[in-house]
């Protein structure tokens, strides 16, 4: 009898899930809202649903199922397998979720951060499959990541693996932690945004102005990288200064971690190669002792949005 | 028949040695000249030799030694028992030290980083010997440190763990590493001495230069602590931007790690609750989700010079 387990991947929008079979590929998903203004056992208990319906349609024997993972947003107890506190879900404070869907279920559930998931998912079915260790980094609104270490989760303490809340610039830009300066307030896609924002006001003239339709509103991720790449100077200085600290941020990751990879995930990663190279560089230069070490290459993410759910699924039997 | 091991603390200057029983006390100690301008065989063999007769020296069986921890400083691949390259000890290029040493003598040997070291055995035998986990900062001429979870030295892969070399201010003071505004040049020892000459030269009328009678080159860590408590303002200011620069760095790593503790050590930590006060109300304000997380005490390490030597012993059970 073949194994399977399930991941889900709980949003503050959806919730997602999926049936992995034993060699981690993903063979059925589905989602539904999460209703996130509900009382958390609601939530809980819909995403326990979402199993049964699953388990369903992919036709598996539920004997088969070693076990359900779930990436989670937010400040983690992975360990006691309870979610202390999340932005994106209300009122969740100290909430035993684990135990409430095994109860549920019948099944043993693991839990982790949504960006541990994304890293482990990647790390064993994704773009670092070839590696037993990575360091992966989200840009997205914020900046989160996760570590895995010979194909496990690196958790920390509860709350642990903050890798966008750790400085770059003292006294910089306000960060939304409270703090100032930190790699998600230069790095994130949102960090991105405002400088090219800036950039544009300072610089009429600039071609950033022209792709925004003269509304820097619709500032986006892409067009710093689009002005740039036509030879926009105001642009291409935006797109320079973002790449010097996202390699810093990168450089910071290696010195402490020394994966074999650093993967980036998130929608600035659509640059593909416009990334990577120069970051990879980056990394060969800066990176401590780095004449004496290979230093690793940094590549784009592939699982984009299964990365959560295939890595949650992961969790049954990598922790 | 009790248990014991042995570490070494292999150092530029001295190879330190001492027995360890089975509760980590350290029973006797020795040291010699490392001779670091010789061969490595050379240095190895010698290690080989102290162990030899720190054996003989504790009156202990042989057959009831378990083992032989090295803290080395500089790259290593703990894994590999190699020492990849050392700044303190030149011309060391992946050198095969628990190997070597091993066949000497008829013993397994691990080997680890000496701030690895140090942290492992301040963790089990010291300052944190309450805690299963803790982050370590050595404040010296640079900053180094060692992360222990759950009582085992996270290693990352080969040269992992440069805590002193992760970002604070994106183009800021040249550090040693290559990059510029790394923790380091902004925590350590040396870093503390030279804005301590900056602000002395600013301000002739300054305390900093009486301390010092009028010869910046005797500056020290001490100083600019004795001049902020008599109410110097240029060395308040020195003081105040010290401490601010060391919690940014220790939020930095709470937020990835969160240990149950943080111990600093080194010279600098002479001044004890004139830093960890400060620091641990730092990093209650700033340490991310600080509200709903017990955030981790800064406690000054307490095992001294023997920390390394310890934590090697350590080693050899906790890997």
């Amino acid at each position: 009898m073949e194994r399977y387990t399930i991941g889900i991947d709980l949003g503050g929008t959806n919730i997602k899930a999926g049936v992995l079979n034993a060699r981690r590929q993903l063979l059925c998903k589905a989602s539904r809202p999460t209703g996130a203004q509900r009382p958390w056992q609601a939530v809980a208990d819909d995403m326990a649903a979402l199993v049964l319906e699953l388990i369903k349609q992919a036709g598996v024997d539920r004997r088969a199922c070693a076990g359900v993972g779930v990436g989670c947003p937010g400040t983690i107890d992975a360990a006691a397998g309870r979610v202390l506190y999340s932005n994106n879900l209300k009122g969740w404070v100290d909430v035993p979720l684990a135990e409430h869907i095994g109860s549920a279920l019948g099944l043993p559930v693991r839990l982790s951060n949504d960006a541990n998931c994304a890293a482990l998912g990647e790390c064993l079915a994704g773009a670092a499959r070839d590696c037993g260790s990575a360091v992966l980094l989200t840009l997205g609104t914020g900046v989160g990541g996760g570590v895995v270490w010979n194909g496990r989760v690196i958790e920390g303490g509860p709350g642990g693996m903050e890798l966008g809340h750790t400085m770059l610039i003292s006294e910089g830009e306000p960060c939304t932690c409270g703090r100032r300066g930190c790699v998600e307030a230069y790095c994130s896609a949102t960090a991105l945004i405002r400088e090219a924002v800036r950039a544009a006001r300072a610089r009429p003239d600039s071609l950033l102005n022209t792709l925004c339709r003269g509304d820097l509103s619709q500032m986006d991720g892409k067009i710093p990288f689009d002005a740039a790449q036509a030879g926009d100077a105001a642009a291409g200085a935006v797109v320079e200064r973002y790449l010097r600290h996202l390699g810093e941020a990168v450089v910071d990751m290696v010195n402490i971690f020394r994966p074999q990879v650093v993967l980036l995930s998130g929608g600035v990663c659509a640059q593909g190669e416009v990334l990577t190279a120069p970051l990879t560089e980056y990394v060969r230069r800066y990176a401590f002792a780095s004449p004496h070490l290979e230093p690793p290459p940094v590549r784009i993410a592939m699982l984009g949005s299964d990365a959560g759910l295939i890595g949650a699924g992961c969790l049954v039997d990598c922790r």
